[in-house]
């Protein structure tokens, strides 16, 4: 089987690559070919007996997507994309990418005429807050950033696209990925990952809102484990609401830190630095905290079941089993 | 103040012009100029003191939007749009009127940069089945059209445009506008404005569901009441979901002809002709049926209390007062 992936040089993009190249199956096909496609040049791993081809380009650009498509991939994972901070930043560049290039895509298979399982990564960024304590399936989203209308917009186009048969689409929202391995950035929601990842390797991190801070997370590990679950199901039973809020660990700040603790010792939880930042709360205050996602578990879509778990994975897969702290 | 109407040759178009006319006056200031704008060439009443100036063409041309919104409009009605039969029938004439055309006239009014009230017809068509047995503010829009797809996209662009701060948008969701002046036509939902128009006039009505099904309407009078109280009333306590499920008289077809009865008598009613037709049923069958419409009522949006009251208000506004039958 041929495998398209868009946004292929991200962090979920180059883990997806590797568990299907340690798989070298999907859904009990054989991989014959991998594309591999990036606005910057994508690492290809050198797999004996699989064509992998990187591509380079704008999604957006005229005739970008019909140049991937017509190779008929019969899966396509859609990881490419902005990211909300840049999105909010760029008005012009976060629309042209998560939007047209989204859509081109999109117009681009149906046009091709050959109808693949198409799996789309959305986000929780699609709603927006007041919340319910715990966020059912049937909550209307409604975005407070440009990402997530984005990201909305992608769902619809997803969802009616599916409905006409152009393509077989699942639309996953993504929790909160955690613990994100590399260095500490300037995302709002940083430091969910950074109070984890720094300790760990013996470094200070900074925790800048109130320890009852809850919201859910799963590990770069489900993310991919999501991802392949969506290649593969069955798509009939999924009906036509095509998008579905993956599960995951919701907890804490303090719980977080807790589990630390538990998995790590206290001189990792001596670490973390409480340092309040008004303005990251403010904008922490506006997010999900939990979700029902009884779809998704229910079409078998798992991640971890504690925090304790998402940080032995960190520890297992980014640090070979070993902690520095 | 300048307003300008796109699809203003529309049945809801023409209403809300006649009204404005009447009026001369929106939110207390004096209607100095009126742009209409359709595809077709909308007809211009003549007004003593008001610039009223047609404009056709299509709105996802090249430059269409920028020029129309180059004369910078106090109060923008976006009503413009391939219904829903058309919409599924013609994929890409759908896309292109109703989601690039409204993109092109939120993104000219943008790059303007003059921040004007938009006002966006949406439709209850975002929602899809199955729903709960009335359907709050908060249930996710699931649309399964194309037009109900391209409905939610435009809410979603209306609600990040705002928020953003580009205009000040309010979109409505219209019920069934109920009941349709006009020739009867092919609409799946033709019957609910058939069954008592036809009769009212003296002609045959087929009714092809069953009379246990529910629906909710309004009259096209509030359909512009609806606009008119949209263009005026204070953005800030809508807050940021800027999408409004409007409300309305939620009744089945049995309740319909029993106050067609009490209004017009048993001779209009026998003039309905009970014809089931399964496919028209199973159109129907995916429809909503009764709406919440909180916070839409708490804004101050008023519909008819009674499907009695809906009928009379056809008969004043399309009959002369007078009951043919």
């Amino acid at each position: 089987m041929r495998i398209l992936i868009t946004g292929a040089a991200g962090m979920v993009g180059r883990k997806l690559i590797a568990r299907l190249a340690k798989d070298g199956a999907l859904g009990g096909r054989k991989i014959a070919a991998l594309d591999l496609h990036d606005i910057v040049p994508p690492q290809a791993p050198v797999l004996e007996g699989v064509g992998i081809t990187p591509h380079t380009g704008d999604l957006a650009a005229p005739g970008a997507t019909a140049n991937l498509v017509a190779l008929r991939p019969d899966v396509i994972f859609h990881l490419a994309g902005v990211v909300s901070g840049e999105a909010e930043a760029n008005f012009d560049l976060g629309y042209r990418v998560n939007l047209d290039g989204t859509r081109a895509l999109f117009d681009a298979i149906r046009l091709a005429g050959f109808a693949p399982r198409v799996v789309f990564t959305s986000s929780i960024a699609v709603f927006g807050a007041p919340f319910p304590d715990v966020i059912p399936d049937e909550f209307h989203p409604t975005p407070l950033t440009s990402y997530g209308t984005q990201k909305l917009i992608g769902e619809a186009l997803l969802a009616d696209y599916t409905r006409r048969g152009f393509f077989d689409g699942i639309g996953i929202r993504l929790p909160t990925i955690c613990v994100r391995p590399g260095k500490p950035n300037k995302a709002a929601s940083g430091f969910f990952s950074g109070i984890i990842r720094e300790p760990l390797s013996g470094h200070e991190a900074i925790l800048p809102v109130p320890r009852s801070v809850v919201h859910t997370h799963a590990s770069p590990r489900s993310a991919v484990n999501f991802l392949i679950h969506a290649a593969q199901i069955d798509g009939a039973p999924v009906g036509p609401r095509r998008n579905l809020t993956m599960p995951g660990v919701a907890v804490s700040v303090g719980e977080q830190i807790e589990a630390l603790e538990r998995v790590a010792g206290a001189k990792a939880v001596k670490l973390i630095r409480e340092e309040p930042d008004e303005t990251i709360w403010g904008i922490v205050k506006g997010w999900p905290t939990r979700f029902e996602a009884r779809r998704s578990k229910e079409l078998g879509f798992a991640a971890e079941t504690s925090f304790d778990e998402i940080i032995r994975v960190h520890i297992e897969d980014e640090l070979g089993g070993n902690i520095r702290s």
